[in-house]
């Protein structure tokens, strides 16, 4: 069906023989990127028109169309309709450092980027606000007092808390078995500190699938959560004289607090609908931002392309380090998620993710993919900290994502996931129809900001709290006054409570 | 049989009847130090006669000489043969910080003291000595070169690996099954940083039973081996004013440079053949000491009752913190274990053990219990680190310990330790008849020490390893010059294995 003499036929030695037959999309859209990356299209460069490579490969042009959206949703190229579309380029930094350790190859297991897997911890805001209380207080929202709030809620709708009941038990233990068969001695002996071999080399190839990464396995350093990831990364940038973080606000106040105990002020820069404003890391100063990207915690909005190729301009030209906390990217319900910073420019991101929310937060166990520059001293800090993770976890893990059992659980819970979401937005609409609900197209939570509310949020969560519903009040997640707002984490619900917090939030606010 | 008007009547209210079937010295001497600790039985009381208190219980007058010899070790009654067994009191702070969340009680299971728990990840020397290799180089004797030895070593002796092909897999899986039979969607979650509810409620039996603790679960703080409670414990230290901290010369490589890597100068104090030479703290001037007094890491002296008396005496009279690094008292062959200094003086002492020596050291299980005034600031810590611990194998743990199955598990591996080390000592006998050989009554290694050794002992390392045997110059574990020697770990080989060993050690000193 191609023909030979054609601009696609040319392009980028793209042979329609190689595409699998399944995750056409991710495999073109990678194969572009590279080509991007490694400077073989530079700046300006057009890609083919739509039609053309579509007949040349041989695929429908809806095809195509996704690739080249996707690309700029990445900020790697301009897409102004009729215009054709072109190569923007990558900053000179980002396109150094990825190189040598690129995994290679996206298999055909994505079936279109559908099963992205990247996530992270304290954006759940799981880290309380005053006394640690330590028993077992650990999710309190400013106004609700450190601890009291779980105890006083019969729907506890605090953000962060997958649907726990839809742990795959049978697969685990299936797959423990199988691992406590076969593992080697040395498998049990003090490990490697960077994590198992295996699950490297699965995590590896699952991050390259699911969230465009390309990292090799040794690349990779299997934390216990992201909060361990972060514990590490202030760690190392503390002994590298850094002393302030920039960081989303509002954001995550679990990373914030956890950040700051190992010395690293988290100085805030504003979100508005096209996310982290960029413009204002100049001004804070700071050589290091943590943000959410692909689902910003808590407003749900993904970072604007344009934006991305500022940070990573921002970045290269400050020699600053960005922190990618992917916390909940697999659960993306409208289209396909926006690839991780991380895939655009590897050499400036240090990337963070876990399976609290795909598998459960009890199981600790994460990822951080850090700059090369920083690799040594991450892995010392590890290795300071704990030697290295459990091993048999880590083992199970790999056989899970070998066998294809966590992205068959991760279809599953994404599917039980936006169903939940579709039941709380229908009751929202009945309950409280004026609402301005935010961040609905993805994640485990969604936001209602009240531009016109009399008092604050957190005297509001109260009231809601009053009737058995806990909520964390958007203010908890601000360091600087705004809109207030309520943030409510619908994972953990079947429709039918849902509706009713729903009634009994309306109640409140009358 | 036991005669109401007799002193042994009266004294502490022992009653036959209360005796366990099983285990009567430990509880017996449980019940006389409680009585010691709380102030019951002041300095210089007299214990009863042996005679006359077998009498009144109606046991073998044996189990009388064993228990009070038992508190004679542990400092704190004097034990002259023909004048009477006297209490030698506690110190005033020792006395003060157990009370009210101990655990009374100790119950029949641990068959007089034979099975004991605690034990230490680092001081088994797995922490590389420069660069920290990431390809899995991590343990590196000095002389033999940061990365290599592992490789080159057809019989490795590295100390502080037990013998992970007896890790009880069956147990565990089936254990496992249980948990994720019937763990709660809550223990999946996000968990106590303290570590799960179950799990510190069965460390705190089982540590009272085999290491004479009295520690609540609210005492407890799972972590994930001794390596993470030095970090936790270096880090609050450190925040506390700390800049120094005294450790065992020769002692843990391991530990020392996990305390340098968190910021605590490791000031040497030497050892002899009574252990930590406690006088010289005084003179080092540190507000912090790290022993492994029930079996000093690498020498295997046992501290001795007046240096464990003295050290007490130097805690309470500083406001001082003794760190008691655990590591192998389970491996005693001889007699039944000294108690842990923290069973004598919990106000003053953070003990930390792990099931790196008995299950394996890539289980990541370990637990630390602080003086009350530290707790809070661990916990923190801990917190800030990780959230918490993985929840399925500290589930596991707690099934494994209240099944028993760790209990047998345990004595079926001392029993081959014990094989194992009386075949080497056998095989050192043949072959180097002339070894000053140390350290024999437990653990999983041994020293020998060659006074008039020509050059160095790593030399003679790398002379063995030349043979293909790999073991630890003992000036690797040192600070400060001082007798040559090498360490042998034995846990791991066969006896046929260890009298291979054995010959070509001869073969290298010749």
């Amino acid at each position: 069906m191609a023909d030979a003499g054609a601009m696609g036929a040319d392009f980028l030695q793209l042979r329609p023989e190689d595409a699998p037959s399944r995750g056409l999309t991710g495999w073109l859209a990678d194969a572009i990127r590279a080509a991007i990356m490694d400077g073989r299209l530079g700046a300006g460069a057009p890609l083919p028109a739509t039609r053309l490579l579509a007949g040349d490969l041989g695929v429908s042009r809806g095809v195509i169309v996704e690739v080249y959206q996707r690309l700029a949703d990445e900020g790697l190229v301009s897409a102004r309709p009729g215009t054709g579309t072109r190569v923007l380029g990558v900053p000179r930094l980002a396109r150094g450092a990825s190189g040598a350790a690129g995994v290679s190859g996206i298999d055909g297991a994505s079936a279109g980027g559908l099963v992205p897997a990247g996530e992270l911890v304290p954006a759940g805001g799981l880290v309380s606000a005053g006394g640690l209380g330590p028993a077992g207080g650990l999710v309190s929202a400013g106004g609700l007092g450190p601890a009291g709030g779980r105890e006083r809620a019969e729907i506890d709708l605090s953000p962060g808390v997958p649907d726990l009941s839809g742990f795959p038990r049978a697969a685990w233990l299936r797959a423990e078995r199988l691992v406590l068969e076969r593992a080697s001695v040395a498998e049990l002996g003090y490990g490697d500190p960077r994590g198992s071999g295996a699950l490297r080399a699965e995590l590896a190839g699952w991050l390259a699938r699911t969230r465009g990464l390309r990292a090799g396995p040794d690349d990779i350093i299997v934390v216990t959560g992201v909060a361990q990831a972060l514990a590490l990364l202030a760690r190392v940038l503390h002994e590298g004289g850094h002393r302030e973080i920039a960081v989303e606000d509002p954001g995550s106040r679990g990373a914030r607090d956890d950040l700051a105990y190992w010395g690293l002020r988290p100085m805030p820069v504003p979100v508005d609908e096209h996310g982290l404003q960029v413009g204002e890391l100049a001004r804070v100063g700071t050589r290091a931002v943590l943000l959410t990207p692909a689902h910003q915690f808590p407003t749900g909005v993904v970072l604007a392309p344009q934006r991305r190729r500022d940070l990573l301009d921002w970045a290269a030209g400050t020699n600053a380090l960005i922190v990618e906390d992917d916390y909940d990217a697999e659960y993306r319900y409208d289209r396909a998620p926006v690839p991780a910073l991380h895939a655009s420019a590897s050499g400036l991101v240090a990337y963070a993710g876990s399976t609290s929310k795909t598998l459960a937060p009890g199981m600790r166990l994460g990822w951080l993919i850090p700059p090369a520059r920083l690799h040594a001293d991450l892995v010392e800090a590890k290795y300071a900290s704990d030697l290295g993770s459990p091993a048999l976890p880590q083992l199970v893990l790999a056989r899970l994502i070998a066998s294809g059992e966590l992205e068959q659980h991760i279809r599953l819970v994404r599917k039980r996931q936006r169903s939940r979401r579709d039941a709380l937005l229908l009751a929202l609409r009945e309950h409280l129809p004026a609402a301005r609900v935010q961040g609905v197209a993805a994640g485990l939570h969604l936001l209602i900001t009240f531009p016109r509310l009399d008092g604050s949020d957190a005297a509001l969560a109260e009231a809601i709290l009053e009737t058995g519903v806990l909520v964390h009040p958007l203010s908890w997640h601000r360091q600087r006054p705004g809109v207030p707002g309520i943030v409510l984490g619908y994972a953990a619900h079947t429709p039918g409570r849902l509706h009713e917090a729903a009634r009994r939030i309306a109640q409140a606010l009358r």
